[in-house]
């Protein structure tokens, strides 16, 4: 399974690719790709959507992924954060709609809780966590990346839940 | 000057198209075409996200507008609500991007008042009075059209000052 994590943003929205072999004898979770995608502040609101629009579809075409895991709504920001938010979220969701894939979404509290296992973890411990998981040397930078492929992890960890409960 | 207006809704989203002839000895208002993209509540929000986009490409493609009109930012409306309204808007604003368009902006209360006179006019009030400017035998329905063909009005009206502010 792999699994393509977007974590929206106004300024910059990560991105993070991870795999989960199910059919390898010791499965492992593999990091595949991760990065942010930064705007432009000089750039006009339907230029940056173009532009956050573009690079997920291409990013999307070249991994493959099964599905895109994204982030829930969040409600607790006001009103104009939450529209600008949303004008990029749409946009992300579109470019999962386009490529065909369904989409999974978590709460950032489930995301936090799974990764690190404290709902409410800083930045700091998501990205520590992520690395580990993951085995990377280094920290995902951006934070966004980070944030990213641990909304990919935690999708996995619950598909894999749910496969054990069904079985 | 052929304007696309467009009022985004997350149940439905009102285009409706204005031209005005600039070269013409008597220009008028002339009503080009106008409804509503009506989402259906069985589809997932990506799916609906794609038909709104899809909608939208194809309308625009079909009526080759100057230029977009689009309602600014709401901020009244509770976060919620605005994250929902912004994915809606993303891939309205990601339309007009994809077809090169320039996008103008105008505020609800600008629009109502360039088209009614008052800035807290109704519904109906908005429908009656897009009709009689543009010369309809009915009022358009859904009243969302009859938005979006106010918002065309509307940047069609403010063009003119500027130009005659220019000149």
């Amino acid at each position: 399974m792999r699994v393509f994590g977007i974590d929206c943003g106004t300024e910059c929205t990560g991105y993070g690719v991870v795999e989960w072999n199910d059919a390898a004898r010791n499965p492992e979770l593999q990091w595949r790709d991760a990065g942010g995608i930064r705007l432009s502040k000089k750039d006009t609101t339907p230029q940056r959507l173009a532009q956050v629009y573009a690079e997920l579809c291409a990013l999307i075409a070249l991994h493959q992924p099964d599905i895109v895991a994204i982030e829930e709504v969040f409600y607790s920001v006001n009103a104009k954060s939450a529209l600008k938010l949303g004008q990029v979220r749409g946009v992300a969701l579109l470019a999962a709609a386009t490529a065909g894939l369904p989409v999974a979404e978590y709460a950032p509290l489930k995301i936090k809780s799974t990764v690190t296992g404290y709902g409410l973890a800083q930045k700091e411990q998501v990205q520590f966590m992520v690395a580990r998981l993951l085995r990377l040397d280094v920290v995902p930078e951006p934070a966004d990346a980070a944030d990213a492929l641990a909304i990919a992890i935690c999708h996995i960890h619950h598909a894999q839940t749910l496969e054990a409960v069904r079985r």
